[in-house]
């Protein structure tokens, strides 16, 4: 049996005995957190009728100049706690803040130190249309879905695990409410919520073990690399769970207790819901308060979006950090992604572009080919494609449904896009000349990606858009099959020499040979002038 | 020589001596006008150092229990206007307010009577991402673009009229402020601005005979039933003219003064700028309030939109009506120009997509073909596309500049387009399937136009998605080319039978054959049932 993820990253674990009143008691133990980590206070308290719904408690956390407020939930057992992710290093100190006098006015002080070395902090928006960590380390989102693998039995899960430690993905989307089971082989063992003794659910009451393992699988995907996208709220539950249906304050009181939990983790990201629009039972007020309850109670301040089937919720709030889009077409070919980024300046995530399977769906047949292809369409458009497979075993797993393992073509195609970017221009790949061009993205001047697609061309006249080049500015190239994965270097250095008023070409007219083969692009990059 | 038009358009006239100050000075002339036609109060008045600054004036309109000010403006030669726009029939009743004695509590009644047949008001958005006229006549922009036809000798003004008349174009997007004169042969004779004595411009002191003569051709398109797409700001203007470098105090009166002088004539829509991202003198901030002063002054509330070069305006802000795009790729393939409408629930109106032309500049380079496709790409998108055309005579003149002749192919085949459009639903041509389909546009159970491109196929088989078709409807088929401006009936009737999960086929399996050559669509056209 797996360790309690949690005990792995506990830096501050304070048992209190319930002391008498004062204007602050201080906690003795005080101890240190890496910064991005978790520090975690833990208050025995007293139990009233409903501890998750009648008590309040918050601790505001203050370091120099700067201070955070945390919320604070019940996690059963007679247990309340608080966390909270330190985003500085240096001296802190909490105070407590509770309805009940035995949790109030605690406080007490931390250190935090230097992260470790594979430790960058959360992703944030960077440069517009892109990520980065808060540490300034590029993050490119190379996202898959896999809704139920959280509800799986446990050695399911952690093969789960491991089939995700060596793909390409470093996100993946998945609820926290379970899926109906028909998509769902085996029966969840653990709800959210308690069972009243009629049988319904009581959405006042939370079931502690199962946010515990939950935030246990969460802790393992950040332990790999990988960003959670959280999926708050969805449409495919069973018609007796009804956790899409339930009334704007249990909906409320979930956020609250869901954000309290969560929001020190570092990788993860809000996605309010998943095809928000097919849920019936709220309206767009309804995803307009809860995006701001979300966003008033993290004090990490994690991503946030919204996954739509047919209607768009408004992405220029506020409150939306990033567009997380659904569709099947966008992707499909050339320049169509990038009209996204121009009507609101933010980060696409083709976030479901339908899935490499077989299955009778239509959403559900795309071969190897054509979602590799729709990484690469996304990518050259300055946006991020996220993948799907419904390849299903005998026994119903599919990796969308429930994680296990991958069995389709893309992956290995999406890890080699991904040892692309690795090297790409940290800022992000941005589409170049694009009114007139929609092959080519990177960063003038400096790096250019040249995407064919289907195309079969037998060569590439060598020639750039006149942004940021000059005359005499040297490039190399190298040819890339983005299907069979090899990077051939093009041995010869092309010398830029103004073509017309738009372009430059070599000086001697080059032309890059190709195989005539689909799928293929080019890289083209500057060689530094010689001192 | 052509009548004034506004004498053509008068339907009140009141010259007023001077009278006594009183609560109200009722003013004798009662007389009618037709519904969206021009109310226009003329008070003579005394003229202070400047009257284009120096004097506030406007008048309330009453109507039952709907009420709208009408700014007024000094028109020269010691007179003061009033212009309203009735938006209702029935009685209405004015009351005036000024800072000057002369000119404040004049009242006086009028009515508004129904229409003529041809006046079907201003436009208006209608079902989202459409237009309509106000009594509810459905209006598709097909729309071109003659920056400054304006400002040229009155024989070529009243040439392109006529030219106009006989042309598809029901929309034209045109300067106020004059294009540098490199790129119009004739120099202004008119300018917005009287000159001081040094040489520069008074930005606080108009030339009313400048605006007459534009409300005398904004006029003359209206009696076209073409609307006037007046773009307040540009960034070509010659450096002597610096009228897109004036301080947001010369912005704002200028503003004022157009919005009074224009604002009832049912045709205009305000355009706020062309490219406006050129225009480096103005923030984002300075568009918002700009926006907003057209909006608040305008009692008319005509369509508002900002044309963009490189980076877009927000669309979503309450004040932008629809979207005006310039962009060459948006509409140069399938399945692009609809994700602006994902964003923004807003009209998408692409007005600038490059030009016809044969000019060494890239943007002026489509063929005929070219310009006709974007038309069509941009329909069965659910957008509208307007026309642009760079083919200069001997001396200097341009379609796209000066307006004049029409040389170009596509004019022919984007009135074979819009006559299709005249038959079409009225509620506007929506993408059908379009997760899944770029093709297919019209309205789900009626009206299908499905077009083709540079595809050649040699035949379609019957098949139709399942929203709001069933076993046993029975439908027609026209096939269109679009080129070559023909229209051929398929001889057979449809039936549909369910094919699978998604669509619905013929019930034989028909195929209808088409010619194999490029740019041709189909019409599909449910035929009622038999009685």
């Amino acid at each position: 049996m797996q360790a309690h993820p949690i005990n792995r990253f506990i830096f501050a674990f304070a048992i209190l005995i319930a002391l008498p009143l004062s204007a602050s008691t201080p906690i003795p133990n005080s101890t240190s957190v890496h910064q991005w980590d978790i520090f975690e206070l833990t208050l025995p308290g007293p139990t009233p009728t409903n501890p998750f719904a009648d008590v309040s408690l918050s601790a505001k956390f203050t370091s120099g100049d700067s201070s955070s407020t945390a919320n604070g939930f019940y996690d059963g057992g007679g247990q309340y706690k608080i966390r909270f992710m330190p985003p500085t290093i240096g001296q802190w100190h909490y105070q407590t803040q509770s309805n009940l006098p035995d949790l109030t006015n605690k406080s007490g002080d931390f250190t935090c130190e230097k992260p470790s070395p594979e430790n960058h902090g959360p992703v944030r928006v960077r440069n517009t249309y892109h990520f980065a960590y808060a540490d300034g380390t590029p993050y490119k989102p190379i996202g898959t879905t896999s809704y139920g693998w959280v509800f799986q039995p446990d050695p399911f899960e952690d093969h789960m695990l491991a089939t995700l430690k060596s793909s390409p993905f470093n996100k993946i989307r998945m609820l926290v409410f379970p899926l109906r089971y028909g998509e769902n082989p085996d029966k969840p063992t653990l709800f959210p919520y308690e069972k009243k003794s009629d049988g319904t659910w009581d959405y006042s009451r939370f079931d502690p073990k199962f946010f515990q393992h939950l935030e246990k699988r969460i802790a393992d995907l950040r332990d790999l690399g990988i960003q959670a996208d959280v999926i708050l709220f969805h449409p495919y539950g069973r018609d007796d769970l009804r956790f899409d249906r339930m009334d704007p304050a249990d909906d409320d009181r979930y956020l609250h207790y869901i954000v309290a939990r969560l929001s020190a983790y570092r990788n993860v990201w809000w996605s309010l819901a998943n095809e928000f629009d097919l849920i019936r039972s709220k309206k767009t007020a309804d995803w307009d308060r809860m995006f701001q309850l979300i966003q008033n109670e993290d004090p990490s301040n994690h991503l946030r979006s919204i996954h739509f089937s047919r209607y768009t919720y408004d992405p220029t709030h506020p409150w939306v950090t990033h567009m997380s889009v659904q569709n099947g077409m966008a992707v499909a070919d050339f320049g169509r992604a990038t009209w996204l980024r121009d009507i609101c300046p933010k980060p696409v995530v083709f976030d479901e572009v339908r899935y490499e399977g077989n299955i009778e769906a239509r959403w559900g047949q795309l071969t190897g080919e054509e979602m590799t292809e729709r990484f690469w369409f996304g990518t050259i458009a300055g946006t991020y494609v996220g993948h799907g497979e419904v390849l299903g075993d005998h026994a119903g797993h599919s990796w969308g449904s429930t994680g296990g393992d991958l069995r389709g073509e893309s992956p290995a195609r999406i890890a080699f896009l991904k040892k692309i970017l690795d090297t790409a221009p940290p800022e992000g790949v941005e589409p170049l000349d694009r009114y007139f061009e929609t092959h080519i993205a990177g960063k003038a001047g400096e790096y250019y990606l040249i995407y064919f697609g289907p195309e079969k061309p037998a060569e590439w006249p060598f020639e750039l858009y006149k942004d940021a080049v000059s005359d005499g500015m040297k490039f190399k190239a190298d040819i890339l099959d983005t299907w069979n994965m090899t990077i051939t270097p093009v041995d010869q250095t092309f010398t830029l020499k103004r073509h017309n008023q738009y372009t430059f070409r070599d000086q001697n007219d080059a032309k890059i040979p190709l195989p005539g083969k689909p799928w293929i692009a080019l890289r083209i990059q500057r060689v530094p002038d010689a001192k």
